[in-house]
This record gives C-alpha cells, sequence and structure tokens, in this order.
C-alpha cells in the first residue's frame, strides 16, 4: 500500500488541500469505519454530519463541508469521482512482471509481445496473439487463433476458446469461459445431433466480464460484446446475441440466443431474456424481469416482472392483487 | 478451415448439386452474412427469395428453389440438418494429438488409452480410467477412480471429482465440475454437521454439459444423467436427481435433490425444481417457471410461471390481472 | 473403502448393536438400494416396515424397531444423525499428502505449514499463509497475502484473490471465486469508470463454498461471511455483503451489494436479494423469492415470491388470482 500526505495526494488528482496537508494517508474506507491515516469521502451535504464525526483524518469533500478539528480535506465538486481515482492512486494494480514463466505453454506459433506477462501454469494456443502489457495470469487457458489487445488483465483460471477476439483494456475475472459452443441441437431419428457452432466472439475495449461468466461463441458468425461493457459475475450470454457499447449487465443475468441490446442499457440481475428479443439503447430492465422470445423492450420507462412489463403497471397489478385477495379475506 | 468444392461437398452429404458445381466453399454463414466463397441454408419456401438474394455461392435449399444466377444448389429435403452436417465437413474437430503431455500429471496407477490426448496441466488420479481417442484439455481435474469412455472431448478446466463415471462421446466444456457433494448437513447442537457425500455420477453417452455447470454427488446411490441428454451452460443438479435421455436443459436452471426428469423432457432457461419433483417424460417447462417440491409435471401442455401451470391457466390469470388492474385505474 | 463388523462399528459410534453383530459393513446406502454388506437407516417408526424389507445386513433404527430377520441392528435415539456419523467411519476423507508438489508454485515468501498438501500446478502468491493440514489441491490459486486456517480441504481449480482471509476447517469447492472485484463503476463522460474495490473478504470457520461459487470483495472495508454457514453452487455474493453465522444459502441465489444476513438464517435456491436489504436472524426464505432493495426480511413466517411477502398472503393471492380467473371463463 502507498503511504503520502494528504496534500500530496490531493496535488495527484489536481485538487486543493485545505487544512493539515502534512496528514499522512495510507488506506481508504468508508466515513463510519475510517481510520486516522485513512481517506474517506463525504458524497454530498447530507453526509456533512456523518464526515465530522468520522475518524478520517482526510476527506474528499464537497466546497461548503466544514471539517472536523484537525481533518485534511480534499475539496472537490465531484467527491464520489475524485475518491475512485484516489483509491487507484493509494492501491495501485500490481504491475507487469513482464515474460513468460517457464512453466507456461505457449504454443511456438504464439505472438507474445514481450511486454506481457504470462503466469506459471497458462496455455497460450496456436497462433494467438496476446498484446503490450497484457497480464495473462495462472492457469488460465487461451485456445487456438486468439487474439488479446493490449492492457488487459486476465485472472488466473479464465478459458478462452479458439478464435475469440479481445479488444485492449478489458479484465477478465476468475471462472469465465468465452467462446465455449452455443447450445445448438437438431433432433432427428430419435436423438439430439450437435450442430457445430463455427462461430465466434468479439469483445471491444474496455470491457470487464465478471467471475464464472459465460459467453457463447456464434452458431455462425459473431456473438458481440460492445467496448465499455461491464457484465458482473455468472452472466450468460448464449450464441448470436449482439450486446452494444457501454452496456450494463448484472449477476446471474442470462440472454439467450440472438439477442440485441443497445448501447447504454442497463439490465438487473437474474433477469431472463428470450431468444431474439430485443433491448433497445437506453432502456432499463428490473431485476427478476422476465423477457419473452422476441419482445422488444424500448428506452422510458424501465421494465419489471414476468413478462416484463413497464415498472407503473408491474406496480399496479401488484395492487390490485394484493386488495382483491384482502377483500376477499385472503390476509 | 477446409476448402473444396461444391461438388464436392454434396459428393460427402450424399446429395445432389446443381448449378456450378465447380464453385469453391469455404466456411459458412446465414443467408444474410454469407460471402461468395461461403456455404449458407434456405431452410423452407418462405426463405427463397432471402435465398436468391442472398450473396452466398453455394447454398443447401429443399427441392423446389430456384437460385440467383451463378448459385450452387445442393438440394435437400431437410436442408438445416444437411447444413449441420456441412458444417461438420467444413470445420472438421481438430484431431487428437494422442498422448500424455510431459507437463500432465498422470497418476501410476491410472490407465489411459494410448491413442487419448492428456493436455499439459491435466491431473488424473489414482485408478482412473480414460477410453480411446478422448482428449482431455489443459488444466482440467479428474479424480480417482473416474472412468470416461471412448471418444470424449473434455475442454480445458472442467473438474471431475472421484469415481464418477462418464460414457462415451460426451463433451464437456470448460469450467463444469462433475460430482461436487451434495448440499447436505444435519443442525444439531446449534449447527450444521456435514452428512458425507459417499454417491457418486453416472453420465450416459452421447451426453454434453454446459460451461460453468456443476453436477452433484449423490449422498447415498447415484446422480444419473441419461443417454443423449444435453445441459447447457450453469445448470444446477442436485443430488440425487435422475435425468432419462435424450432431454433437454436450458442455461441456469436449478433442479433441487431428488428430482426425476423422464426422457426427451424439455426444459427451458432459469427454471427451478424443488426437491423430489418430477417432470414426466416428453413434459415441456417454460423458461423461468418454478416447481415446487413434490409436485409431478406431465406432459400434454407446457408449463409456465411460478408455481408452475399449464400455459393456458397462465395466460389466462395474466390476462385477469391485467384487465382487473386496468378496470381500477391501476394504469 | 473401509470395511469391519456391525459390532466394531456401533463401538465406534458409542452405541450399542444388537442381532448379528459379526456381520460385515463395507459402505453405504438407502433402505431401497442396500445390499448385504452395506449400512442403512431407519428414520423413524414411519420406516419400520421398509426397514425390515430392505436387504441391507445391517441398520441404524430406534428403539422399538424389530430387524428382519438376521439383520444387525444399531441402536440410536437419532438415527438420522449417527448414520451421518457411521458414514464417516465408512468412507474416511483421503487424508493428507504433507508437502508441496514439486510442480506447486510456492512464492519463497509464503509460509505454508509443513503438515499442508499443496497439489500439483497450484500457486501460492507473495506473503500468503497456509495452515496445518489443510489441503490445497490441483490447480487452485491463492493470490497474494491470503491467509488459510487449519484443516481446510480446499478442491481444485478453485481461486482466492489477494488479501482474503479464510479459517479452519473449510471446505471450498471446484471453480468457487473468492475476492474477485465488486461490481463497482463510475459513470461520466459517456463511459463507465472502475471503482477500484480495495476491500477483502473474510470467511470464518467451518463455511462451506459450493462449486462455482462466488464471493465478490468490498469495494472498502470487507465482504464477510460468518462461521458455520454454508453456500451451495453457484451462489453470487456482491462486495459488502455480510452473512452471519450458520446461515444456509441454496443453488444460484444471488445477493446485491451490502446484504445482511443474520445468524441461523435460512434462504432457498435461486432467490434474488436487492441492494442493502436486510435478512435478520433465523428468517426464512423461498426458494425463487425476490427481495427487493433494502427491504427488511424478519423471522416468523418464511416469505415467498417477488416481492417476497409472508407465505400466507403469497398464497391467498394465488388463490384469488385462480378464482377471479376462473370465474371469468378464463380456464
Amino acid at each position: 500500500m502507498i503511504r503520502l500526505t494528504a496534500g500530496e495526494l490531493a496535488a495527484k488528482l489536481g485538487l486543493n488541500c485545505c487544512g493539515p496537508s502534512e496528514r499522512v494517508v495510507c488506506g481508504a474506507a468508508s466515513l463510519g469505519e475510517a481510520a486516522e491515516e485513512q481517506l474517506a469521502f463525504v458524497g454530498s451535504a447530507k453526509y456533512f454530519e456523518a464526515g465530522r464525526a468520522s475518524k478520517a483524518g482526510t476527506v474528499v469533500a464537497p466546497p461548503g463541508y466544514e471539517p472536523a478539528e484537525g481533518q485534511a480535506v480534499i475539496e472537490s465538486p465531484q467527491p464520489r469521482a475524485h475518491f475512485a481515482a484516489a483509491l487507484g492512486v493509494l492501491y495501485p494494480l500490481t504491475t507487469t512482471a513482464a515474460g513468460v514463466h517457464p512453466a507456461a505453454f505457449v504454443d511456438p506459433t504464439a505472438v507474445v509481445d514481450p511486454t506481457a506477462e504470462i503466469g506459471p501454469g497458462v496455455r497460450i494456443g496456436p497462433n494467438s496473439r496476446i498484446g503490450a502489457r497484457t497480464r495473462v495470469l495462472h492457469g488460465t487457458s487461451i485456445g487456438a487463433g486468439v487474439v488479446v489487445g493490449d492492457d488487459c488483465l486476465i485472472y488466473p483460471r479464465a478459458s478462452v476458446y479458439d478464435r475469440v477476439l479481445i479488444g485492449s483494456r478489458c479484465v477478465l475475472h476468475s471462472g469465465c469461459v468465452i467462446g465455449a459452443d452455443g447450445f445448438g441441437f437438431e433432433f432427428s431419428a430419435g436423438r439430439f445431433h450437435k450442430v457445430p457452432q463455427v462461430g465466434t466472439v468479439e469483445i471491444g475495449d474496455d470491457v470487464e466480464i465478471g467471475a464464472n461468466t459465460c459467453v457463447d461463441r456464434a452458431a455462425l458468425g459473431v456473438t458481440v460484446i460492445g467496448t465499455g461493457t461491464k457484465l458482473d459475475n455468472m452472466v450468460h450470454i448464449a450464441h448470436n446475441s449482439r450486446i452494444g457499447k457501454h452496456v450494463v449487465i448484472a449477476a446471474q443475468t442470462g440472454l439467450a440466443g440472438g439477442v440485441t441490446i443497445g448501447d447504454y442499457a442497463i439490465v438487473g440481475g437474474q433477469v431472463g431474456v428470450g431468444d431474439k428479443a430485443r433491448i433497445e439503447s437506453r432502456a432499463v430492465v428490473g431485476s427478476g424481469a422476465g423477457i419473452l422470445t422476441s419482445k422488444i423492450v424500448r428506452a422510458g420507462e424501465p421494465v419489471w416482472g414476468t413478462p416484463a412489463r413497464p415498472l407503473r403497471q408491474y406496480l399496479a397489478q401488484l395492487a390490485t392483487l394484493a386488495r382483491l385477495s384482502k377483500r376477499k379475506g385472503g390476509t
């Protein structure tokens, strides 16, 4: 962990420090849990009192905040965002240990940038390419013909199947599986026959993929995850889905095949989306919603429930049911 | 990728080729995305126009299809199935690289067929047996006393616990876990005590297990996955469940303990099935349904919703709720 | 497998054996499936007949049970619990093979107890500590600054990120990921910026974590899993959640950020819990329930449905809907 003064930290953030700028900052915590050498943040005027009651020696706070005695203040119009930036300073990522670990299995036809780090037990298949400063950590499996861009961080024990393309500055967490076969079978003569899944997956830049999340390859063509999109843990993206840019999908949500999601859409956790449904740009889907096959969800009012409907309608129906049930002596 | 002529491909499929049979085929795509050297398929008369508008140089199409100028036609009464077969020709699976990688950890008491492939970092535990031409790829963990049949494909980073039996021609995707302990505890004296899970898992032939899917071992006896059954990604099969033959279960569905599913049943995604429920042969369960403990689901009408009920009943209830809510001015 | 006589087994359990105590016991099964040399149990008077009809040569049974001819009886006031204890005798866990496998990657600054077992392909990061008799099996990834207590069993291919603390006697199944980043982003200037997740995870003693389950690290501070708590497969615990002691959470349940669960609560499978909701001590949440953000669930009546409500209310509403729908000719 880094140790610096409040003044030095403020300077790194391009902000002013008021009060005892020589205070040491070493780590960060919430207002309620911070200790003297830790940084906390006061999000808005609503938290001024909590800020003064906090034991944090240094706080990021908006203009107008009056600190507790002895508290250093790093003044910011956006305390939350600057606090996040401060975390990057206080807890720097481990830097890349350039080079291929002697116990990695790199195919002779693979091209690994000399500034990349390939950890022990990692496999890189034939004709794959790993970009500059990208870290591929312990035990990860990279297939054949895969391209990974620059400055990516692939945590231990991820799986990337053959021919998947991954942009730059992506983060893949442990246990994610990118490019496994789509779930496609033809039924004939009393049994299911596998339809070869010959497409692939393309992942843009700045994408984060959560732990144990699965993105299946397309049957034909590509499954797409757009630039800037963030997937939480255990999300399932089936074959041929196309997710736009800067989309957020919370944990345990599942998309069936051929789903389209527009840019800046927000999808809650445990949502189920049927085949070929379309969630339009900037639409919002509440947690646990179920979206039927081929349904279109538009921007505007968030949708909830199964089958997904506008929030007001969903709430009205819940209220109706409760009222009728009560009137009949149900409860 | 394979390169051949339309005529050669038709011959391999046992079909006729009409038109310019010397056209080169190299890869496949959908009608809308295919390029000149790619194969596409025309599923039925409904797609005749799209077929003629496609840039695909060669199509698999039903009798009666009139091709675009210069388009080769591989005529088939079942274009979809023959297209799937063509994919197998155009994108052959990597052949097995027989032998044990020097960086695999194979117990001296394990028996690996000389035609099998054991990848780097794989572990094969004591007394386990790996069949002919089976591929066990990078980093997979096979416990003790496991039997894997012939011609299986186990992708990187799968886990198979002790004593699990797996048939022939099975496909196990990355991250799946077969044979972990069932979730069994006895509560006494203020805490939970583990009930040793001493049963195992038996998987038939031709089974496919999706990425990150979990099949728990039985408390006593066996958890069974029948021949020909296909499980999608992140499916949870709890201890002592018995799944029949040629069953399909879509992603993120979970079965509690002791569930029975009959042959040819179809279960959608994100379904929850309570303890000891029984889904009968050929029954159909809609995505997102919740099946209560000990409930029996019969073949015939598909069931939907929670608690799961016949589709018509489910739809009628949704309609009633919408109508009542509207009448009361809800929306 | 262990082979002993009914008398010897009874002695190990501190119980009496009636009848032919020289019968061999070698393995266990259910009453319906047991063979002559297997142990089964008769849970209560309800099963007396099944006990007598069973082929089991030895049974654990309550006082008053009259055995079949030639059947040995180990008499117990708590047959189920003593049967579980007998399983531990009949199927002992593999003992620890103390030592570090030559193909493990243990950082020179890590401290591994000489009685611990570190399997092939395992990585232990800088400054981490592994306690006495703990087994870390094939391919598992342990980050930097991690502490694992004594007598833990970590199955192959688990992931533990940096700085996570794990107590003693814990079991971690294959594919679980402990300490991946919480899902935290700040939106500004048209894109999401990662909020560094600088907290960690603390896991108490006697915790069991299911296969492919994910417990995310806190943004700041800690995500806590209390002593004695059991998580089933594919459970998602988001950043900063705090789970009490002796809690049970069934498969595929997901907790959003900052959720609190009190001691001895029971949460079914596929439950979704919104941000900052609180499930109080000894509360019971039915499978598939959806608990809204900031909602408080109290002990007493179990809750069901989405949004979660007391079971009686939920049932009354289902009944109302069914009745109204029928009256209108819906079905």
